[in-house]
């Protein structure tokens, strides 16, 4: 019986993926590298297949004669600005792929389905946001196109589906960066050491997760559930860091003379939630809690970002 | 300035251009015509296109040159259970029609959109259900594929749009019927008069409306709101009637003589809700109330509905 992991070559899939192969898991990974890459997984180890999932055809052709006991499903748009430019974005890579998804487990009878959701779901909501809250009022088509992907398992898992695991991430931070403040941050102070340009006021406030804990955290839910429909908050036990902090930080770590300048708007993009304080109470309940603070993982991952870009 | 409707030769659609008409708006209509039908508009007083909303390049060549100032986006799929079945039923009818809207509206320029959305959307939940409810599981396609859209029209306010105005309806009934359950009844014992068999139990309890207080109510809700987001429930101020009455009620009305049988289940198909309890205070408290009761509305379609089939 085999893992398939779809966007298994990303920044969190190539981790989980390195993780699962730990516990000696069987591992396929599909995924279309337009942010991934082969170099983050051992391919060697892995049976490997550069397919969108939208590829419906080819991908169940590849599948072919596999026992398929789970699948995760972690590939999606990750440049939220590009998605609320272009509908299609989010639409083809965000939710479609989870369609394909369902409509490949549908064929192969796979009944075990983990999702990597996000906090967009939620929305521009000034109450703390649990799990159950409504109302739900994504304002990036990312968000929108996450909370639809759910909406679709939920069905499915009326129709056809065992389990499903949801996570719904805060912002993740670490190696292999593919993309985030952090990286446009370092690549805009690359390019201009003397001036960090940042979008937005830097009053800006979310929550951060290191991906080694989220990917900790996955393996708890997943590990601690039985057959259902389980969904949970994955995120630091505080409220967040001001995007100024993360400006100081790694102008501090990378070129300490850089000026720092900001906009005269609350939020950085269209779609940028601009605050949100979220409540993981659920995941406590259940037994995780994560190590480090929001601020914790910011430091590390920019420290481990500052070395991947050789500064 | 003229108003385009997108699904406006359908059972609720066709009402609405009618009485739209009556207000001399100057309409567009386009339907595909899966359930729909020219005789329920006057096509010598509306301009209609017999176009799917989903060959985006086609609607746009039609709309050229006419000033759109407000979008009725009231094309989906009606069979549930054959969208429980296909996922592409639902995905293509319910929701990329809503993708299609919001596209064209953007090209077009258009930022006044009134959206048929669903009571669906909530799935089961045991609570009341208000609009601001959580969770938000959606147990059909159907459900999911308006959820989805909801969710994009949302982010889609965020980005361009001015004024929306989402509708959650409960069932509807009326004429002209092209599907639902007082169409099914009477079609099944114009096969067999002497047996009627329901699928479910018989105590799957929901509430109903009649189109034409339907449209009081959205109509009323656009002229007494102001640019921004809205989103009501509409549906009548009880908690429903039983399949097993609207059974009894078509059966009187029709073949008295007919035996009705039951299945030992507690819904109709994999993705029916068997039994919800809607909250209409929002509407209430906008000003608006139906006249009828949801069995008043039922009765009133069964005598419709009959006359329409010719028993």
């Amino acid at each position: 019986m085999k893992t398939l992991v779809i966007g298994g070559a990303g920044f969190i899939g190539s981790i989980l993926v390195n993780k699962l192969m730990e516990d000696n898991k069987d591992i396929i990974v599909i995924d279309k590298l337009s942010l991934g890459s082969t170099a983050y997984i051992d391919t060697s180890k892995v049976e490997f297949h550069p397919l969108d999932i939208n590829d419906i055809e080819r991908v169940l052709s590849v599948l072919n004669n596999n026992e398929i006991s789970e699948v995760w499903h972690l590939a999606a748009n990750s440049d939220i600005p590009a998605g609320v430019e272009n509908i299609d974005v989010d639409l083809n890579d965000t939710f479609l792929s989870t369609v394909s998804t369902l409509k490949v487990m549908k064929a192969i009878q796979c009944k075990t389905l983990y999702f990597a959701s996000s906090s967009a779901i939620y929305g521009f909501n000034k109450n703390r946001l649990h799990e159950d809250i409504g109302p739900l009022k994504p304002i990036s088509n990312y968000g929108a196109m996450k909370l639809a992907s759910e909406a679709l398992i939920n069905a499915s898992f009326e129709s056809f589906l065992d389990k499903v695991c949801i996570y719904r991430f805060p912002n993740v931070v670490g190696v292999p960066a593919t993309h985030g403040v952090i990286l446009d941050f370092i690549n805009n102070l690359k390019k201009d050491n003397s001036v960090l340009q940042v979008l937005g006021n830097g009053t800006q406030q979310k929550t951060y997760i290191h991906v080694s804990e989220l990917i900790d955290a996955m393996l708890f839910i997943n590990s601690n559930t039985d057959d259902g429909m389980h969904y949970y908050n994955i995120g630091a036990m505080d409220d967040g860091v001001t995007v100024k902090q993360i400006a100081e930080e790694t102008v501090n770590a990378t070129f300490p003379e850089a000026v720092i300048k900001y906009q005269n708007i609350d939020r950085g993009w269209v779609g940028d939630v601009p605050k949100f304080f979220y409540s993981v109470d659920k995941l406590k309940n259940l037994g995780w809690t994560p190590k480090q603070s929001s601020l914790g993982a910011i430091k590390q991952a920019i420290s481990e970002i500052v070395k991947q870009e050789g500064i």
